[in-house]
């Protein structure tokens, strides 16, 4: 069978597992959409609101084929063009704000020429964590689940894609300030040969499957702390900050609302509740900004 | 006196009679924050936060010139240039939701070639109305106030920036939802000369101080209409379209964040709480859905 039909039933298998898994936590059941691409292909999204732990989640897949869309053609420096991608990806945003929102996303791509011979093909994924407090504990265990993950396939790679990640979710209009805490974001892992193809097959899927370790413990400890209004409130500033990022700058939100995608499946990553406050500060020294200030001078975790 | 120095006392004074009057009816003050721009220039940003009518707002007036940044230059096609802009904006956010928020901006800009010689000049504004529920007497009272104010200047005048402003205020990702019932919108007005220089800075300040009258008598007529948690829950599922048109589409919030504009200053357009839920749809034929009508198909208030 094909990389890409391997590919398609992994996703598929995993986005049941992790629904099932938030599932039996949360008490609350994820609905179910399915969608048509008019142009080939389609996905499955699956959604949670309101729930106990989740106020707001999706695990979506989408299988998407066609021609290749012109602002694709220039962003990957080709001509007429055909292209298939499959994906999973994921947001959770847990009511309580000692719980950290996460995000992943696990892609292959393969593009063929205008007579159907493929071009090229890559592998991309990453997951990375969003707290609203400062655990170090926390980081620790999120970070050191995705090395021990990755270090089979290569001991520089966790460094290597924990960089690309605290450079990829900033806000760069916020002097650089990084969405949270990071994780590991990789893109473009394009197989040499067939063998090649399996090992990168295997790195994704390693990836893909220390999801649930590497995130649930930390929701399990933080769900049931008590909390207030003011860290409520923090919760929804930085729910802001999460929004600027998605909107602004996130490539797969842009390319996907320019490119005709599922506008729905796309923005249920958009927190629930937000605020937006004129040049709101936390006091200096507080549990806030201590966030914060891990957000602006990203921290070895491991080391 | 130069267009220019005319200008810029022009929003000065503007800036001060917009706050004057708001503070009046709100009872609450605007704050004052003065920024220098590094690369020349700066603004004054003048803030409302948790006012009595009005939940979050500013209006910002900014002076800013120098070299034109790269960017700036692939969009105005020109090489090595520099340029002064000087303009006035304002977002205002009322709590109730029956009251509507506005915005509005009124801009003059100048570019000079690298020896310092002018080459070019424009006016450019509008305003624009985003209600969360739908009084026709609002509407036509906005759009014939903006109406009368232009029509000296040209009968084809309104027609036209009314349409501009009802193709320009659109979530095109939301197929093709306006944000609000629009107003409208002009840009690259370019003065032939010296005379026309003068007919146009009239214009400009014929719209500009149309708005209070366009709006005030809005507010007041709504600001005390009891509502409830449902009211407010539309408002910021509303709200949420507003930060994706800003953040995803709108040329000037995009353009500030990425030359290295005020931050602050440019998102205060942003509303203060906002709601994001996974494809939200009102009830047909409910009240929420009566304005989510007009804003898919553009109405013509006044005739």
């Amino acid at each position: 069978m094909s990389i890409k039909q391997n590919w398609i039933e992994f996703i598929k298998t995993l986005q049941n597992d992790i629904c099932i898994a938030l599932e039996e936590l949360d008490g609350e059941k994820f609905l179910n959409d399915e969608w048509k691409r008019e142009e080939g292909g389609g996905g499955i999204s699956r959604i949670i609101s309101n729930g106990n732990i989740f106020e707001k989640g999706g695990v979506n897949t989408s299988k998407v084929f066609g021609r290749l869309p012109e602002t694709m053609q220039q962003a990957f420096n080709v001509s007429e063009s055909k292209f298939f991608a499959a994906g999973i990806s994921l947001v959770l945003h847990p009511k309580n704000p000692y719980a950290p929102t996460v995000h992943a996303n696990w892609r292959y791509f393969e593009l063929y020429d205008a007579g159907g011979t493929r071009i090229d093909s890559w592998f991309g994924g990453g997951s990375d964590l969003t707290p609203y407090y400062l655990f170090e504990e926390d980081a620790k265990h999120f970070h050191s689940s995705l090395k021990k993950a990755i270090d089979h396939y290569g001991e520089e790679l966790y460094a290597l894609f924990k960089k690309n990640c605290d450079e990829y979710f900033v806000n760069n209009h916020r002097n650089n300030e990084a969405r949270g805490i990071g994780g590991v974001f990789y893109d473009y892992q394009r197989p040499k040969d067939e063998e090649d193809a399996e090992r990168l097959f295997a790195f994704q899927q390693a990836n893909a499957n220390c999801f649930l370790n590497a995130y649930l413990p930390i929701v399990i400890r933080r769900k049931d702390v008590p909390f207030g209004e003011k860290q409520k409130h923090w919760q929804e500033i930085r729910r802001g900050r999460y929004v600027e990022f998605n909107l602004i700058h996130d490539r797969g939100t842009l390319f996907g609302l320019k490119t005709n995608g599922r506008t729905e499946s796309i923005l249920m990553s958009l927190p629930p509740t937000v605020r937006f406050e004129y040049n709101y500060q936390p006091e200096p020294g507080s549990e806030e900004d201590k966030l914060l200030q891990v957000c602006l001078h990203p921290i070895d975790w491991i080391n």
